[in-house]
């Protein structure tokens, strides 16, 4: 059986310099391996009643909607700017350089429905920070947050409140 | 039980004047709802042994990663310029005004295994061409495509090559 770590990539000085780039495809390719890493997400929230899973695009769609199917939930897509049509509410983030902005779409999210945030990597936290509290203005019951990487160096963790269960699978 | 077609908003003038937008989240943010469409996707090639199922950014890895998950096979991504990192492969394809492009990860497609390409929208069938050529290329078995929606009016299924099963789902 193959480790996860084993099928994840360090791709130095990409997508710029100085930053070392976790490639996750071969992991993904791995059918077996994929299978495992969902059911490792999956595990904590096996009798949370989980309503709905939200993926952050991307590559937040991949993990949350293979969750969704694995808890027989619904999928909610958190996406860029323009990509959703109207209505929608915002919560913009910081980046290193300006801010960027998450959209969800008014009225698929029902006031006090059970849902589970999750994304690829866990950084310096912003983007996660900016989906929970666009969850939170839209009445979600966050039950927790799943992600599959988390960057240690970055302490996006410290941003994140205690109330909220946050797992995550691998550790860099 | 809902029908697809109840969960599935036309939002006139979106993204451009004189576009329908076929706004799926509704669908997928009904957990019964969303599996019963992954049970139809799924289904024609259930017998298939399909390695990997292969979706194209963004909408189409939410279909992708939960074929992926109920056929228990891989996830390949092909993605926009520039998300993945080096080596890539690349398919370009014409939009209605300019080039757009899609890029394959090299190495995490294996000589002749068995990929399902999956999209979310079949419309003119630009995109789903170039990803047929790109999978080719990087030397896929393609299995079939699979899409939720066909737009008849444009005429995209006229592209497809007869020699590969193209199934969908909704038909508008």
């Amino acid at each position: 059986m193959t480790s996860f770590e084993d099928l994840i990539r360090a791709v130095p000085d990409f997508p710029k310099p100085g930053i070392v780039f976790r490639d996750i495809t071969p992991l993904l390719a791995d059918g077996a391996a994929f299978a495992r890493c969902i059911d490792a997400m999956a595990e904590p929230w096996l009798q949370s009643n989980v309503q709905a899973v939200c993926g952050v695009e991307s590559r937040g769609f991949i993990f949350a909607a293979a969750l969704a199917q694995k808890l027989k939930a619904g999928f909610i897509p958190l996406r860029k700017p323009g990509k959703l049509p109207p209505p929608v509410m915002h919560a913009d983030y910081k980046l290193e350089y300006g801010t960027d902005r998450l959209e969800a779409r008014e009225g698929t999210i029902r006031k006090g429905e059970r849902i589970l945030l999750v994304d690829d990597v866990l950084a310096t936290g912003g983007t996660l920070g900016a989906a929970r509290n666009l969850l939170e203005q839209l009445g979600a019951d966050l039950v927790g947050a799943s992600v599959v990487i988390e960057l240690l160096a970055l302490q996006g963790r410290a941003l994140w409140p205690e109330r909220v269960p946050l797992r995550t699978v691998l550790h860099y």
